[in-house]
């Protein structure tokens, strides 16, 4: 089902209004976890709570506890959480995004004060401010379609429920646990979700989302000598920890990204004819990546090999050490002990168990084989879960077929490299299928100085979601 | 010659007025490279030359430039340069110490005053205080011995010469520049020297030291993408720096302490039967080194073998990562640009650039076989040459004599495993033979908190000097 004309026209006629409300939400520095900001997080919540209600919806903020910042406890940021419709004949769509923004201050590069929505006077359609893209402008985006729905007197095609918290810039904390009380409550009837909260990949080709790759950290720590020691007096006596964590973590990956790790390229799920389809269909090109990196250091010339890279691929990466010596100048120091630091990118069906068990396994092998007499130990410090949804779920379809209708393209199926854990708590606790349904573009700088949403993804974005609650509704499944 | 029984006599009864001299240079804070503590080196030095004054010595302060430090330039300490007689049928010994001192705090953890010379109070016959050993006991030995000489009306065997410098501890600044200029005038006439600023090995046994290691620090530099990057989204997909920095670095030693850079090995001079017998003479026992390291890390099970790691062969350091993550914490950055640090200690036939050209050569050959596409440097930051001293000449003969003499012991002949660059200076500037003999011992914590110096070795350390000073006058080389 085609979105209501009526729907998209006004969308087209109101376009300053729209900017407008990003503006009013921009200007708000809702910087969750800083003292300074705690009230204008609170204030943001609060604008939100105004909005809907003015926009038809019925309301809550729902506390979530506390939590400590710079050694004061204070209120959680809350989460508000809104619905409109409870038709039972009609699909229940579930919406997430978030109010909290990254830091901003203009001595760090902004050419625009970060907090005033400023339309580039170039003329190109960019929206300067922070939050724009990241998470305010697809927040806005359904604030948007109800807005019209509600101005026009059109029921929605879905029922809708919203849960937009404020705490997603730090670890989105509380909210898993809020998700599992809610279960069967608010969260109750719910067929499946959308989060408009990353990227294209390009900054001209809509995509839709349905993978995300984990990621398990790790430490590797060698003791040997019961203090530092100097190399001029002991160099030559002693196992050194330096020499031994070098011999192991050379030895987690190669150059070339293959991972050593015995066991682990034998759990990699096989790649499927449509999985393959789907990364050869990506309009990407490899000059893309070398812009985005800064130099030609890509491991392939291929692109899709890159994209699996990316995507579909575990890596490992050596982040660094503790303990040694990282100033600038030379100091002839022996280490006592070190933590060498890595992580590996899961991918189905790497689980943070079955990795672990590998790493540990790996490392304590390689070690004894160095002969040192310094002590081992592996630690997983943080592991996360990969995720992946299946693309061909309605909710994928409708997406793709509103994707055609508002963009006159075929998105890309993308997966992101990194983690985004909110969607894993929303698809494991719920059991739902989670559409990642992009807004904003590739060069927006989410986290970034000079954040931006271009007018196009903003309004067309609005239209995106609007389109795709149609194509929901005419989904026959 | 046996030293005049007189002088012996003299230091045994003398105990409390000599400890007492110690006691007055301890209570000069005299920090060098501290704006805090400028004008105590200042007073040290003037202390030193009204001293020598007084104890018949001609002396001169001598300034040798200024330097800057915490961004104010000042005097560098001068140079305290002394003599007594100029007999042209005695032998002239050149002396070297210092004057200055590390810093010492209070609250740093030490049991007492580090500026107040402190007789252990559970009567060991330690002598605690910053300098007490390094370099203040040592120096004020050889004032000893001239006030001994001249209570007793006794003329000195050899014509002495004294200099001494207050930049020791941080780096003799412009001492080379003045040893060059003093070449043909002050330094004129020198047969031999002779430094007390290094320590027994171990807390027993009176040595002589023969040799010191050279060394030489290199970065390896990589430089990949063009910024951080985040291992989400790029791991995969690039050449990352930290991955070769490791790949390399581990190949430049192993666990065991064998270098693996090409042809290093076939530089080290082969061991003499002289050098093999002197080794295997040392009074070392494994658990000595165990107990100084803290843990049971040494890489040999045999006291030879560990003894020649340290101070007879070159060893490989590998001493941290500068543009790493180095924090406690996670974080998942993927550096764009890494130092890898390590150091090699020299030792004869190894020089700076013989040493630095195979590691060169070699890591550039190691790092060609990883097919990376980042950028590779080496750097040689600091280099230092390896110095040995003929063991045998009647200098080490005469403090072999002395020190069986006044200790009835053999002492060892040792080597440091570090560097003490004054040493190479006097050796290559002035051609001169250098003999290394400590007066304090292995446990006497020069750089750290309760420095302390045992009376016994302050005495017999006194004895030891000015008995050296006769078996040097009696030797017919």
């Amino acid at each position: 089902m085609a979105a209501n004309p009526q729907f998209l026209k006004f969308v087209d006629d109101n376009q300053d209004h729209l900017i407008d409300r990003l503006a009013q939400a921009v200007a708000i520095p809702s910087v969750s976890g800083n003292l300074s900001y705690v009230k204008d997080v609170e204030n943001m919540a609060e604008w939100l709570v105004q909005q809907l209600k003015a926009l038809g919806a019925t309301v809550e903020k729902r506390p979530i506890g506390k939590h400590t910042i710079e050694g004061q406890e204070v209120d959680l940021p809350p989460v508000v959480i809104g619905q409109v419709g409870s038709d039972p004949k009609k699909k229940t769509l579930l919406v997430y995004g978030h109010y909290d923004v990254q830091p901003a201050l203009l001595e760090d590069g902004w050419k625009y004060p970060p907090f005033e929505l400023t339309r580039d006077p170039e003329g190109s359609g960019r929206l300067f401010g922070r939050g724009a893209t990241d998470d305010k402008g697809p927040v806005l985006g359904w604030l948007n379609v109800l807005d019209a729905h509600k101005q026009l007197g059109l029921e929605l095609p879905v029922n809708l429920k919203m849960c937009f918290e404020g705490m997603e810039e730090n670890g989105s904390e509380n909210l898993d646990k809020f998700i599992e009380s809610e279960k069967d409550k608010f969260f109750a009837g719910v067929d499946c979700m959308c989060i408009s909260d990353n990227y294209w990949l390009d900054t001209k080709t809509p995509c839709l989302t349905y993978g995300l790759r984990g990621v398990n950290y790790y430490e590797i720590r060698i003791n040997g000598p019961g203090r530092d020691l100097h190399s001029g007096v002991f160099g030559g006596t002693v196992h050194e920890p330096m020499t031994d964590l070098f011999a192991i973590m050379s030895k987690l990956v190669t150059p070339d990204g293959q991972i050593l790790i015995t066991g682990i390229k034998d759990l990699i799920a096989p790649v499927t004819e449509d999985e393959r389809k789907k990364f050869e269909a990506i309009h990407f090109k490899l000059r893309d990546i070398e812009e985005a990196v800064g130099a030609p250091v890509t491991i392939y010339d291929d692109s899709i090999q890159t994209l699996m890279g990316r995507m579909r691929n575990p890596s490992l990466s050596l982040h660094g050490i503790e303990g040694a010596f990282s100033a600038p100048g030379s100091k002839t120091v022996i280490p006592a002990s070190v933590k060498g630091k890595f992580s590996i990118r899961l991918v189905p069906n790497l689980t943070i168990k079955s990795v672990t068990d590998l790493v540990i396994k790996y490392v304590e092998e390689e070690f004894k084989k160095l002969g040192s007499k310094n002590k081992l130990e592996v630690v997983l410090t943080h592991g996360g879960e990969p995720w992946i949804a299946d693309p061909n779920h309605y909710s994928y379809r409708a997406a793709h077929r509103a994707t055609e209708a508002v963009y006159g393209q075929t998105p890309d199926y993308t997966r992101e490299g990194g983690s985004i854990p909110v969607t894993l708590d929303f698809a494991n606790i719920l059991g739902l299928n989670v559409l990642l349904l992009p807004v904003g573009r590739g060069d927006d700088g989410a986290h970034s100085i000079n954040e931006k949403i271009d007018t196009s993804n903003y309004i067309n974005g609005t239209k995106l979601l609007g389109t795709y609650m149609y194509e929901l509704a005419a989904s026959n499944e």
